[in-house]
């Protein structure tokens, strides 16, 4: 059994490349929540939204977010009548957020809704969020400390990143699922998708129980680089390492993760820095990252699993 | 100055006309909030709706309600993961629902929210909810009670009618504007547009103060028959005047009204009922009812000043 860390976009393209490849009773994806956040009075869940439309294929790859084929009359009219326009909510995503809503209201927890959102699209393998309990990812910059979405979307990550807090994370535990997954017996390794290791994976990390989880598991841990030739595939990751004087490449997010991975995997636009990072004691696979198709994601993901084969956990 | 007392598409139909007839500052129509109800988290007011967007000119004709050129791709994705779906949501129309809500949470009284809508769509008449407080039409049947929105849409007006009462009508006043209309001393007539007189009309009247305050204006009190040759344009109101044993003409109107009212606008095709009513001491005007353009509504709300003009209250 494998459990993936994700976040958005690129950890959907790997969870959906493990879904080709492993069976539903074979995969737990842990997605994560850090981003979540409250607006016009529904609870929006970016990072479990885009895995979910990722996996019932319904996500838009042009846009890189929500659904395909949307439409914008809500939107439109709420500019009309003056409301909140600066989180862009399509007509169909809209249902998804009250639904949730309506659920999360009810006293479901966010494991149950997002269960009950994967049955009504028929996904079979596990998403679960990183923890029922509502927590949020600070952004630490120069210009102060901002939610997520208000320095991603309002601020365009424009001010210079220094690193993140969470609100409420002290009191969090990891969603049951995701716990019972980490000491499953039949646990053979942990994958951290190719997603920003600042705002998607280290609030993973975060929730209470989970980092010493991961490395009691006794299995290899593999990341894959979220950086591709000094480039991140989307989003800040690169403005982030750059602000916090870490190279922008494989080699960074080998030094970020440190000793927690057992192996990385980078892409051939990378091949130089292999040594490199493999003399720090991380097992290395380079081959093609950037996923641009359902091919590019199945082999991405066979290639992960085959280089957590080879590897065993740091000491044991 | 006008004071009409509105439900919904007959109701806004009328309101269209005066307002084509007086200025703003001559005009306050004031509207059925019994109706209104929470759907997903949102406070759906349908006959403020009706009246808004007819007012906007944005208004389906066709459909009867809701927002022309409307699309249904919240709706469909909501059906899809199985969320609630009994009452149709367009997106356009949903944008109203959350802007509104999201102003009531933050404190507005629904008389403010109304006021912002109207000036976001350039509506330069006053369009009040009869009251700021929370109250609901709930119609008596032989089957039990039911709050109107269930008896309306769930159970399409099947099961038999006997009465309505409201919930939370004890503590209710008028919405201030509505409350001062009605003292102001340019007011010159009152008019009931041809709305159901149990489930639009009637909640007005119920509002505690407003009867009171109709009687005691000392203008003359206008009723325009929203039933037109034993039929009710749209909606209930014909099943329930039989159902509750009374003439389905505009004689049934009046019947109902009684003392209340001074004068009845009725139809062409009731040419033949003016004498008997009449007879029971109310002015008659016969003339065009069905509302087809914005002449026909113009030209109603016409005669229905003439009507006003030829009268006095009762008792002055």
């Amino acid at each position: 059994m494998i459990v993936a860390l994700a976040g958005g976009v690129g950890g959907a393209k790997l969870a959906h490349g493990l879904t080709r490849i492993l069976d539903p009773s074979e995969l737990v994806i842990a997605v994560n929540t850090g981003d979540d956040f409250l607006h016009l009075d529904y609870f929006i869940c970016p990072d479990l939204d885009s895995v979910l439309y990722k996996l019932a294929d319904i996500n838009d790859t042009e846009r890189g977010w929500g659904i395909r084929d949307e439409t914008w009359n809500f939107m439109e009219s709420l500019k009309k009548i003056g409301g909140e326009d600066w989180f862009q909510l399509g007509d169909k995503d809209l249902a998804t957020h009250i639904e949730r809503t309506r659920r999360l209201t009810e006293g479901q927890t966010l494991s149950e809704v997002t269960r009950a959102l994967c049955q009504q699209h028929k996904i079979a393998h596990s998403i679960v969020p990183m923890t029922d309990h509502r927590v949020g990812t600070v952004v630490d910059t120069k210009d102060g400390d901002f939610f997520f979405q208000d320095y991603f979307v309002r601020l365009r990550c424009e001010p210079t990143f220094t690193g993140v807090h969470y609100k409420g994370m002290e009191e969090a535990v990891p969603a049951p699922q995701f716990k019972a997954a980490l000491r499953d017996p039949s646990l053979t390794a942990i994958m951290f998708c190719p997603s920003n290791p600042y705002v998607s994976i280290d609030p993973i990390l975060s929730v209470p129980g989970v980092f010493n989880a991961l490395n009691n598991a006794g299995v290899p841990i593999i990341a894959v680089s979220p950086i591709i030739g000094g480039q991140a595939v989307k989003g800040p990751a690169a403005k982030m390492m750059a602000e916090l004087g870490l190279p922008v490449s494989p080699r960074g997010i080998a030094q970020h993760y440190g000793n927690l991975i057992d192996g990385l995997v980078i892409d051939n636009e990378d091949v130089d820095l292999a040594e490199q990072i493999m003399a720090t004691g991380i097992g290395v696979q380079v081959t093609n990252t950037l996923m641009k198709s359902a091919e590019d994601e199945a082999l991405l993901a066979q290639e992960t699993l085959n280089l957590a084969a080879t590897l065993s956990r740091k000491g044991s």
